[in-house]
């Protein structure tokens, strides 16, 4: 808490620290222990101030240590916006008209990593777990973004932590949206094509059954591969890619006008430089 | 709770009601009102019970009605995995080997949404709040996709939220992802090309200062968009697809081998077909 105290009614009453947001809005951002009801008295001056000074949103962060707190921010009226391991977000709206607060998170970032060698063979694996268990069906690489992993980065290590192999990031040959995979929550999957670097295989034991460089055509003619859609178009969009001339989204890094901040933008550079 | 009294130590305990999960865990989805000291014995008979049955991961859904619970499974050992509005998802590990838990949700979607008409002219809009709010630039709509909402369906939603102007999709020109943009999570851009079935707009005032069809070249020379990097590519990318060849990524309805669902698949169908 700051050390204002104000005169609104609730004299000598700590208000809580907030930073305004940049939609009118303040985010509390709850460090330390406090007692519920030292928490309220505070929570309440603070509301009023915020109303007079016409703010919008009302954002509390609360760690998982400040649990304690949770019953009377909703008491209060405010209601979750999401949680992490380490914390809940809570939140409010001042104003009488309907809420603007941006939604929740909503999506799971997945890739599918296809690596040919020059002798047209592609790195495939068999999984421990999962839905192909036991299916002796090869599949490509795939697995989930960390949290504040770019995709070519995520590609690249779900295929190196799998196989051992080294490679470089290529282009995005295609997308696939899905939901309610995850809970209420959806998946977007990038097929990334990559370069392979290294060629021996080192495979990982915990998620990993087996793993081999396969003749294209041999993955290509597995008997499940002729029923699923999606590996239907993985193996049309990779003969496109090595056969053809498929233009597929490359990357570029680009610098924020904002923040300075690097991120990375994906589209047909061939054809925009063409 | 169900009507299970055990014999382990906690004789005549009620124990949680929970469902098994696909990965060897169980699944409480707490519904009726419960003191938080019931609650609290009725948990550790459970969680008892699942040890003794060797299972792994223990998930409680918390509707925000039962947030007085919150702080007594927290207390035992739970921490939080996610929340929305209406409820917070708290989850246990009971083996003594590291938690293969999976992580939370990391993105958002959003969408930028280029709509030419005939007379080369683009739609574009002036934002009430925001990080151009007062700054005269003109920008293409731009929002976030809904929960279970696809990328196509989000970008002719916001459009005609934002300007009242039906559209229908062409392709995704490109996308950016972001870090760190919301709180710790990132944010995936997806540039979408749409073509204008109407063309009277009809502005929406609470979010929307004012739209218009702009002349591109007009668009394309505001000073900021020469600064601006990603900027810079919509209009890039835009006259590329406009006046060149650009190869975007375009849709396609696929079925689920596992579930017959309904998913899409964005690539670039052009050099597909050869």
């Amino acid at each position: 808490m700051d050390q204002l105290a104000v005169d609104n009614g609730f004299q000598n009453v700590q208000l809580l620290s907030a930073v305004n947001d940049d939609h009118g809005g303040v985010i509390v951002e709850m460090k330390e222990n406090m007692d519920p009801d030292v928490f309220l008295t505070a929570l309440r001056a603070s509301m009023s101030q915020w109303k007079l000074q016409g703010k919008r949103g009302v954002w509390i962060k609360l760690p998982i240590g400040l649990v304690n707190l949770v019953e009377t921010a909703v008491k209060e009226g405010f209601w979750y916006h999401h949680a992490e391991p380490h914390y809940l977000m809570l939140v409010y709206w001042i104003p009488e008209t309907g809420h603007t607060i941006p939604a929740n998170v909503t999506h799971r970032v997945t890739i599918g990593a296809v690596v040919l060698n020059d002798k047209r063979e592609v790195l495939v694996v068999q999984e421990k777990s999962g839905k192909f268990q036991g299916t002796g069906v090869w599949k490509i690489p795939t697995g989930v973004a960390d949290e504040g992993e770019d995709i070519f980065t995520a590609a690249k290590r779900e295929v190196k932590e799998e196989t051992g192999i080294d490679t470089e990031f290529v282009e995005v040959l295609g997308f696939r949206q899905c939901h309610k995979s995850f809970f209420e929550k959806s998946d977007l999957l990038f097929l990334c094509m990559l370069r392979p670097l290294s060629f021996d295989i080192q495979k990982q034991d915990l998620e990993i059954e087996a793993a081999q460089w396969m003749p294209f055509d041999e993955y290509a003619a597995q008997p499940f591969a002729q029923k699923h859609s999606l590996y239907k178009y993985i193996i049309d969009l990779s003969l496109a890619k090595v056969d053809g001339d498929y233009g597929g989204f490359s990357l570029l890094p680009i610098t924020s006008f904002f923040n300075d901040q690097i991120s990375y933008l994906y589209f047909n550079q061939r054809d925009l430089k063409g």
